[in-house]
């Protein structure tokens, strides 16, 4: 547990400052409103140990990739979300004394972030080195009823005497990344005009324009403005006992959404209007969108505190990402907490988010996320054919923000292609969940048959085993790489192949239009092809050790020295920073769900015996060093009914980056594997499932847990769900509907609660 | 064939000058003594494209390491030799007009080295944009007498008119590295002082001094000298049909072998030493000592100018690098001839340059290669214990010029370990050859027990198959990555944790003084340890097909696609530059002698039946795209008798940089390669090998070949070999020696020559 933060349902709260934490509260206390977001950085200037970060969605810059030994077929770029202008600066002076946490007294100090509302509020009380003792209350959001907006409160109060407060607020747009691989500026400034400051992206030509509107009761600002770097100035004589409050607006527009020659006026005029609506009014309107944002995803979660906050910042976080306002957009591992991994889409979308997003935010919001894919087909295609693929098949990016590949380490660009199965299987999800069938003929089909005939040329038959095999691939595993037979990239490859040929057929049937169109588009030969895809999906070679009732996670797994990770001395995990490389991808400890992550995905085609022999192998051999690993294993663990280990699992995922458990969360949080978090809850201890066509819940509630109520999104209604260990039961504001409760099936009248 | 060399059986020759082949041939016609070396740079100014390169052996600075992801275990920097100071530079200008080749018309242009003497020559005749016709004879050569004197004779013949003849000879030490990673100047200046310059070798700190020492008959110098630049200046008229001859001594002497603080003045002492002794003497000299080199070593070729050009350039080039005075020194792949590679150490020089330089430069001159890893044996014990290996364990580096490991690439750097059964295999090489087993007690046990610690902790066991397994390697083949007993490396390995067990007992039983120094040394329990090697050896899994009747490469090696290069389409070779690395590494393809290498080097073990299976198979799926492969299938093709086949390899290896197959020559002659062309004659077409401690015979000439004759240096006698398709005979210079002769044994009187 994280002795900084302060356990409460609904909020954030630290009640220290300490210099050491600073990044990572500046990661933990990070605001968003799905289309732009940024760190926790103070508003007023501080000296020491920061990372600035304000990150603007699908606002990218392609980075000239840095490789040790260039491998044909690598990208020439990684592109990546920018830092971009930091919009939130108020410096601020006490007598001439600037303001800086690092050179003042911190008599006292507390930041919360109320997630109930996504506002960020920072309470302090500093003495200045000349003797002033200043009150300070900062409160900051980003509006997600208008999503250009930024707002700022920011009032000082003397204490022990009168003070002249001098209030600079401004906007900095001569930023960089820290990650850039060549230590170059990626923006460069279009005009400098005032109150605004537009730039553009060196490559990419993205531009953005930021405007501040400001205002302090009693006093004028001057104009400090310069290239890059909009400023204003005012000064105010203040009563000991009697507060100074700036307010900051700012607009934030970009070439997304506006044309370039009107950015600047088009920020101004976002600005303008903020100011007219006035801080309190915008605030209550924040307050409204979050509530309703809430009412279809909360869980709560009663006898256990710290996983009530736990599974509320997950919940918080994923809300802030993304909202699917619109399909250039997606979520990036870190969201808008820092850096790292660049903010761009990796598989961690579909396999972890796309469930989330659906079951609280509804299907609209799944179906862009659906669409974004899509509308990367092509590009997928090229990515396909420039690795030696032909006919149309695609490979969908590692690692991508507008549909092109960016990662350049063979083993996993090229080799950990499961991602491919991912993306299908998204669909099939989408599909299953919301009945929304028709998407097959809208862009569905085009993916999956796509994507079919990636694996129908990758899958190679093997004269040695008279069977078909996969080679070369690296699994979710990451600590093995160019095995043979991944177990879980072999089922997904299959089950593709079997996916795309009936969803074929399902079109030619019941869209006979869309059929054509895509069959002329794609050159799509629907008998040959599929009978090729069953062909191999039928003498698909898949690994097993009899013995032991396993699926092989790859050939040759039982050769490595079978090590238990309860034998590993403490001292060298994670193996990841105390080993080196080779003696990882040696041993036999899985970095994350493989196998399993095959079983989860597909649950209904094994029966629980099956499940638990492989959790149990797997299980003990897996290290859990991908946030996204601890989740899967909870979900199946109270599947197979090990509570103990079910709950174990849930707290190392639900506050991983609260606790801090890797020492990592100062370069941002997990937020895409906080939809694992999510999966935990509702899908674990809440046993959601779709069975064969209806919503099914089989929960089982960890002892430690007195209740747990969940609500989610489903075909337009929202359906609450109370567990506890009396019982079950089901609220439905909605429309009748039909769900099975513990294998039994019933239908849900509207407003009732089924017990 | 190269339109551009003449065929010359002791010359390379081009006649004509072309820009687009100036840096190809300023790789081939490169200069070296052993020490130092030099591309074939002009002079006088170029303003055209061109590669400046003039290195210092083992004067290397280590240069950060550029990574794209980084894995624990990486080395911090890459070691390279570096470009150094440009000494050869003489600007020469006629009536004020730059003498630049790319300005002026080249009327006639000739350049040739004497591979007899290693003297580099260019004659041309020009025509000045002013005019002007000149002649111009630029002389230049390394000394191989006196190592760190370099010597030039330039001389300018007006033809059509009385002209004026500016030379400035100079020395440029403001130099860089193309290959740098991060853009980086390697060298700083000490000092400059008239006509010397100092500099040194950021971080590592080496420091060399240039001085020159110039004459001009008739004129006097005024000194130019700036920082890192020394330069005279002097001006003669010349009437039409007379020359003005520049010399210049250059004296280049480091750290390696002079005190820092008295650097300049032994460059000084150097220049003025050659310019004492005087060109002509010097040039004699340098016949003199060539003479001496080529005594031991010539090949001669009767009915085949191509060949016997080729394998004389690869002999001159291997004399060039290396001569084996100082054991500080090794042979990079490119020796002095270019940056690739870092002119830094690889397993060439035990797996193929060893044998050339034991029998052509004598006993002493391969002790001190296996010197050489000795006195590194330290830092191959740390850079196991890196990769977690321990008590005493040593694994060599792939890439290293002080013993630390350079490479960064985990499937090279991590999994390509036969390097370390290369190194083994060097001693045991060295003494069945020298018969001098004491270096076993000197040096040699305590490389070999440290590497088959490496062994027996890298070798693991199989509960699955009973069996020990080697997981995870790369073997010769770097077309493929991380598979599981790679053959050649289990089969290295094993021979390895043999030949350390006899070793050691051999020391115990005939040096019981240095074995107890050892045992006390590296902690070895001769019993326990040896014991476990066995035990290894007898429990180790090979994998072979039965069926075919051949060793399998690695485990799975028959599930892929088996396709044959002869079917390949010739617009997709050389694979490396047309294909994904993705596509390259899930094919059959396999880039360089890999199981094939093991039967070379252990063919005593191997019926012939056994080698032409495997012959067989994995030729025809060898796409030859490393230099050092053909080599190695042209000898297994003579000892299986197929002759076709070994002199079409044959050709690829000997003339790969004279005919530029691979369109790179331009970066640098492939020199460690070119002993691989000199196996391919001696131990391929001349059959030689050591036989139960005797030196055999067994030759086979190609039919397009008349006759073929080779000297060999053999414990401490020079033997001349000669076949034709009539008969065989050896010439003996020294002692009587007992030989095999087609089977036959039989003593070998001084003097006299066996048919």
């Amino acid at each position: 547990m994280n002795e900084f933060l302060k356990t409460d349902p609904w909020k954030l709260i630290e009640e220290k400052f300490d210099p050491a934490r600073v990044k990572s509260s500046e990661s933990l206390f990070a605001l968003g409103n799905g289309v732009m977001g940024g760190r926790a950085n103070f508003e007023e200037h501080y000296s020491g140990e920061s990372l600035q970060g304000n990150y603007i969605g699908a606002i990218y810059y392609p980075d000239k990739t840095r490789v040790g030994w260039w491998k044909n077929g690598y990208p020439e770029y990684f592109a990546k979300v920018l830092n971009s202008a930091f919009w939130i600066g108020v410096d601020v002076k006490i007598d001439g004394e600037e303001l800086d946490l690092a050179r003042v007294k911190v008599k006292a100090f507390r930041r919360e972030v109320d997630m109930r509302r996504s506002v960020l509020t920072r309470r302090m009380t500093v003495e200045m080195q000349n003797g002033a003792e200043v009150e300070v209350e900062a409160v900051r959001f980003l509006s997600l009823e208008r999503r250009e907006v930024g707002v700022i409160r920011y009032g000082v109060k003397p204490l022990n005497r009168k003070a002249v407060v001098t209030f600079s607020p401004y906007i900095d747009a001569d930023v960089r990344n820290t990650d850039a691989n060549y230590d170059e500026k990626f923006w460069e400034e279009v005009l400098t005009d005032g109150d605004a400051v537009q730039s553009r992206t060196k490559k990419s030509g993205f531009e953005v324009a930021w405007a501040q509107r400001v205002e302090l009761e009693g006093a004028s600002f001057e104009c400090l403005t310069r290239p890059e770097k909009v400023m204003h100035r005012a000064e105010v004589e203040v009563e000991a006992g009697h507060s100074a409050t700036l307010y900051k607006y700012t607009g934030i527009c970009s070439s997304l959404n506006h044309e370039k020659g009107d950015l600047i006026a088009a920020a101004r005029r976002v600005a303008e209007e903020g100011h007219a609506v006035g801080f309190d009014a915008l605030l209550r309107e924040q307050e409204e969108a979050w509530r309703k944002r809430w009412h279809s995803c909360d869980i709560m979660i009663e006898g256990d505190d710290e996983s009530q906050q736990g599974i509320r910042f997950c919940i918080f976080m994923l809300l802030q990402t993304y909202t699917g306002v619109d399909t250039r957009l997606n979520i990036g591992p870190k969201g808008f907490t820092g850096e790292k991994y660049g903010g761009v889409t990796y598989w961690d979308t579909e396999a972890y988010c796309l469930s989330f997003y659906m079951a609280t935010a509804g299907e609209q919001v799944a179906r862009e996320l659906l669409v974004y894919r899509y509308n990367q087909l092509d590009k997928a295609i090229e990515n396909a054919a420039k690795l030696g693929f032909k006919d149309g098949a695609a490979l969908y990016p590692m690692v991508t923000i507008n549909g092109e590949e960016c990662h350049n380490e063979w083993e996993i660009t090229f080799e950990e292609i499961h991602r491919n199965g991912a993306i299908a299987y998204a669909i099939l999800n989408y599909i299953r969940y919301t009945g929304d069938r028709h998407y097959l003929a809208e862009g569905g089909l085009e993916v999956l048959l796509s994507i079919a005939r990636f694996w129908a040329q990758r899958i190679t038959w093997s004269e040695a085993r008279k069977k078909f095999v996969m080679l070369g691939v690296t699994g979710p595993n990451e600590y093995e790489n160019n095995v043979n037979n991944n177990w879980y990239t072999s089922y997904i490859a299959c089950w593709c192949l079997r996916y795309a040929t009936e969803s074929a057929a399902w079109v030619r049937e019941h869209c006979p239009e869309e059929y054509r169109r895509i069959c002329e588009k794609r050159h799509f030969d629907e008998k040959a092809e599929t009978e090729r895809w069953m062909y191999i999906n039928d003498n698909m070679y898949f690994g097993e050790d009899k013995e032991l009732g396993i699926f092989l996670q790859q050939d040759n797994y039982m050769d490595k020295e079978q090590v238990l990770v309860k034998d590993l001395d403490p001292r060298e995990r994670p193996i990841n920073q105390k080993w080196s490389w080779d003696r990882i991808l040696r041993s036999c400890f899985i970095k994350q769900a493989d196998v399993l992550q095959g079983i989860y995905l597909f649950q209904e085609n094994f029966d629980v015996e099956t499940i638990r022999r492989n959790f149990h192998f797997y299980e003990a051999r897996t290290v859990h060093e991908s946030s996204l690993s601890p989740c899967v294993h909870s979900i199946l663990a109270t599947r197979i009914g090990d509570m103990d280990k079910a709950y174990e699992l849930y707290l190392r995922t639900s506050r991983l980056d609260l606790d801090d458990y890797n020492r990592e969360v100062e370069e941002g949080c997990h937020v895409t594997s906080m939809a694992g978090s999510w999966m935990s809850v509702v899908e674990g201890f809440g046993g959601m499932r779709m069975k064969e066509g209806v919503l099914s819940f089989n929960p089982a509630l960890p002892e430690e847990w007195r209740s747990l109520s969940f609500k989610v999104n489903y075909r337009g209604r929202v359906l609450t769900v109370k567990v506890s260990h009396e019982g079950l039961s089901v609220d439905n504001e909605g429309e009748p509907v039909e769900v099975e409760l513990r294998g039994e099936r019933l239908l849900l009248e509207r407003h009732a609660e089924v017990k």
